[in-house]
């Protein structure tokens, strides 16, 4: 059998989450309208979809139903969508440009950006507490309470609040770290961990993932960093610059650009020795790695 | 066996629930800091705490154990109390006093009471998550998704939107009562049957509790109303007036104070109605359907 490569991987597993997210949402017709219409356009038709690919390359690791996945998938990538409206909002970035689009409240308001976040969380907690096949139901009691604390404030929410925080102060490398584990960190190992815990997998298993996501999530941020200062706006699709900007520490600029470079070949190559007890079960884990590394947004 | 009065019930109930609420939220000195003082100022020290007391007495029906119930109201009490946290934002209902202190974001700053919603809402998932005594991890996922549900855009969230495309607009009795339903009466219904759940209760026990609390969640709105324009801010520690200042249609615009006070009286009989079959087990259920109607605030 011949195996598809990565960028077929990629557009398949795109499309069978558009088209999952799409499902779940409710229809833009029933009302309230407005409200539904709004998380339908800040939901669909954009995002590299980072969380939902780590979900279904680490099920595939243990032959996890397709199905199964998006489930758990759409649920992080919800959760996932819902910070970037709030952060998007005046009183947090003030951004007006995410994923090539106008930000929600530019769109439409502040009042409704503030609800497709909130509403948009409910909806990842529903569809994270549908039956899922072949998962017990105390495993997926676990698996809701990872992504609660992966979301809350001692994961994603409280980075952000970290974040607001040091903006404008001058931070360590380790806060950076801390910062950027609760931030973006936990969320893309909850992906990760999610996908695995879907297809069956051990503690000791989860435990080489957890580590490997640690790694990924990190060397997510340090290219973030580096796409931000070195990309055009136009090929990232939201505001180049910000963090220059906002005079906000980065790896860039506690680093410098060359060793931001070589810190993030070394996450590179951490995160691949985590997956070695899997073999070649984790071909799209490896893929992935590398993919985050070489994106240009 | 004497059963205490209900004020002395009440206040057992306030307390378990106050100090249940305190040990799930993270302490005030653990990082970040300013975020979870904030979460702690707006969740501890006030408020009727009526959805827990609905969640308790419904779970008495079915001598469920205190401490689940304290479990799973704390839940819902969190979902209730980040909705209030974003309502009062200046995007939304732009208020500076609640439960007779400055609203979070006077007291810390928008962002800050942004991130507290957020993060109280992943909060009450990850309470709600955690393994409940005697309740089958099966039915702990219905619950789950009976929460979510209530909380998200065809429920609470939902109800909020509903409410703000609404503002200054006329409004027919039907529309009134289908945003009522879903801004407030969703959640409180969802206490009610959370708390039968934590007993073991029997779908024809939810379907009349689920009756009760239909009316229970528009008496409560009805009285709102009329406490809105009759009390003083100082009686119910929020700014009095807001709707008539806000042009909001309420049932008290929309029948006249009279018939107001009439429709509350025909929604309280039908709420005791609802609970013909549990006899005096139903005791704290009738006497919280009273107190809704006599409270000051």
């Amino acid at each position: 059998m011949t195996v598809a490569g990565f960028p077929i991987w990629q557009q398949l597993i795109q499309e069978r989450i558009e088209q999952a997210l799409g499902s779940y949402l409710p229809a833009a017709d029933s009302p309230p309208v407005r409200l539904h219409q709004a998380m339908r356009y800040v939901t669909l038709g954009g995002g590299k979809r980072v969380r939902p690919l780590l979900c279904h390359a680490a099920g595939e690791i243990f032959g996890a139903p397709l199905a199964a996945l998006d489930q758990i998938a759409s649920a992080v990538e919800m959760i996932h969508v819902y910070s970037l409206v709030h952060d998007d909002l005046p009183a947090m970035d003030n951004d007006v440009l995410r994923r090539g689009k106008p930000t929600c409240h530019v769109q439409f308001d502040e009042a409704t950006a503030l609800l497709v976040g909130d509403a948009l969380q409910s909806l990842a907690f529903h569809i994270a507490a549908q039956s899922i096949p072949n998962v017990t139901a105390e495993r997926q009691l676990d698996m809701l309470a990872l992504l609660a604390n992966a979301a809350g404030s001692r994961g994603m929410a409280g980075g952000q609040a970290i974040d607001l925080a040091a903006t404008g102060q001058s931070l360590e490398i380790v806060e950076l770290e801390f910062m950027h584990v609760q931030k973006t960190g936990q969320l893309i190992q909850a992906a990760t961990l999610l996908g695995a815990h879907v297809g069956g997998a051990h503690p000791d298993e989860l435990h080489n993932l957890g580590r490997f996501a640690n790694r990924i999530g990190l060397l997510f941020q340090v290219i973030d960093d580096i796409l931000d200062a070195e990309a055009s706006t136009d090929a990232l699709g939201k505001t180049a610059g910000k963090d220059a900007a906002a005079n906000k520490a980065t790896y860039l600029t506690l680093l410098g650009s060359k060793p931001a470079r070589a810190f993030a070949d070394r996450l590179c190559m951490e995160a691949h020795e985590a997956l070695s007890s899997f073999g070649d079960n984790a071909l799209r884990l490896h893929q992935l790695t590398d993919y985050i590394v070489v994106r240009k947004n």
